[in-house]
């Protein structure tokens, strides 16, 4: 099956997909056998274009560039909006990559609901949809027979949905806990240093790891939008975001950390999913934690996960939680996931293409 | 279709599959749509017996913990040995669990070159044939439209190969380097504690984490077997016993621990794959590491992998390495991992499996 990929959104992670595809193309078809074009690329304020026969993305990624449009694209259709690109275009698999919403899940909700009406594989690193509207979106891909996947909603492109989904299969989690955002990481870990919150706060700014308007990453939401996800898709759960306990972390002060160093405590913003009472609980907030604790040891921006489980106690994984490579890989690993599947390989790897990788 | 499961080998690892596939069947039935029987046991010590329609496995458990071999079960046709436990049942997954040999890779090669060529799939976590024969045995499984998968041969369950393989699909990973093996790693950090070589190896003796004869552990020959597959198995080499460089913890004394301590420095016994020059180079000896670097922050039994790539740079897994049930195990993930691939399910879950995990 040859993939024709829709790209919904071309901002920072749409790009970094597209760089990426742009640059392995040749090594996923001789490694994988994957066989794709992008199609068709639909973004608001960037523009679109649609080309039956498959987009030069080298040719896509430079107009962006150099600040031009899509519209300036030498050839295709231009000017189709997303609902538009996604049913109209010869697509059969659509990567949403709009704009995260985590109140209303919006777009993102509405173009999934439509890929998979439309009976497309949905590939996303949009939280919000995830967060807010699992199990409808699941049993609407289920019904349609199409895929939905979204590695990339948390931690990036680190697998810690495949890894709590796939790779552990078999095992039961009897509690997720983490550090699912970088920005608040890494502020807290300079603040150890004597900084104040003011002051990290502008540094990360300038270094790009926190936004203008840092509300989502500071006051949790972030944190929280991964912890549904965490809740609701690994451990079953069907939580809203008001079941959550959320709290950021600018209300702690230099002196809070000062004294919690003096304790050989760390303060980290922990999310936390477990079951009590034959329901699913789920938190995300700064904890105080004893510095030789494993999660207390991962600093700056990098991210943790710890599943707690039946058959093998703790298992750990630590990876990069942001970026436009790292994010748009994810959605990579998810096409590839899904071709894994539909090519029935009745072997672990071709070996013919072992030597090759 | 119905798993139809031979067992062959029947120590500690093949125990731990049963006492699990024992315990979570009707968890396994309603989560994952899994249906199985064990069909047959064969071990040349604790007996061998085969019952088409299926054996009580909570019986054969019973037998071996009050010390009987399995020729004592009711039913069941009594004393095939492996070879025809193989060939000759209605089995059509092979569980190879016989003792591990790192010189020869036998009976685990003849064992696993039966049931390919038999079109019955493999799962294993006998390290001797993966490390010595990988190559050979996976173009015999794609030849014969069937699975062959090991994840329990590197830091038992915990997801180190499908990690690497699978869950990391379309990144070019350019090293892995880890602690590979739990008794030596136990034996380094008590060392550091003052205590000599001696004396920790008796006492990991008597905790069950070293063996009588330990060699294969402190002189590096399991963490070598391990190099081998990480090599051959996810970095496409080709490397033999002999292209590894591999040496034992036996030469460390307290005075070099004490001497690595006060550098700032700690030793571990590290498994490390690399491109070099378009090849593959593989090591497996101790390293002084900085007691910053996150390897050196794992201590005792537990075993750590990191993958170092393109797009994610570093992304490492923590877990245990070895154990009765963690290591059996592994070999559920790997039937579940089969059963995913041949059930060519649409969506990532039936939306009506979620509410039961």
């Amino acid at each position: 099956m040859k993939y024709k990929i829709a790209i919904i959104g071309f901002g920072t992670v749409g790009q970094g997909f597209a760089e990426i595809l742009a640059e392995k193309g040749d090594w996923l078809k001789e490694r994988y056998g994957l066989d794709f074009d992008v199609v068709a690329i639909s973004d608001p304020v960037k523009g679109a274009v649609y080309k039956e026969k498959g987009l030069e993305l080298k040719k896509t990624l430079s107009l962006i560039t150099q600040g031009f449009s899509l519209d300036k694209y030498s050839g295709g259709i231009k000017g189709w909006d997303s609902e538009r690109t996604i049913t109209d275009t010869n697509s059969n698999v659509i990567v949403e990559v709009s704009p995260t919403n985590i109140e209303t899940g919006e777009p993102g909700i509405t173009h999934i609901k439509s890929a998979l009406s439309n009976k497309k594989h949905i590939i996303t690193t949009n939280k919000g949809p995830v967060a807010l509207a699992y199990r409808e979106l699941a049993k609407l891909a289920y019904e349609n027979e199409v895929f939905f996947r979204f590695e990339g909603t948390v931690i990036s492109g680190t697998p810690a949905l495949n890894l709590g989904l796939e790779a552990l299969a078999g095992i039961r989690i009897r509690e997720i806990k983490g550090i699912l955002n970088g920005t608040t990481n890494y502020i807290l870990t300079e603040m150890e240093k004597g900084k104040t919150y003011e002051e990290v706060l502008q540094e990360a700014q300038r270094l790009g790891y926190a936004e203008a308007k840092p509300d989502a990453d500071v006051e949790g939401w972030d944190a929280l939008a991964k912890v549904l996800i965490l809740a609701n898709v690994v451990m079953g759960g069907n939580l809203k975001p008001q079941d959550v306990e959320r709290k950021g972390i600018t209300g702690i002060s230099v002196q809070d950390i000062q004294e919690a160093k003096s304790d050989n405590k760390r303060y980290k913003l922990i999310g936390r999913v477990w079951r009590e009472n034959g329901q699913i609980k789920a938190s995300a907030k700064p904890e105080r934690l004893g510095v030789e604790d494993f999660l207390a040891q991962v600093n700056g921006v990098l991210n943790v996960l710890t599943f707690v489980t039946d058959e093998l106690k703790e298992v750990t994984i630590v990876g990069p939680g942001a970026g436009r490579r790292e994010t748009g890989f994810s959605l990579l690993t998810d096409l590839l996931n899904i071709h894994r599947l539909l090519e029935k390989s009745s072997s672990t790897i071709d070996p013919s293409r072992i030597v090759t990788c």
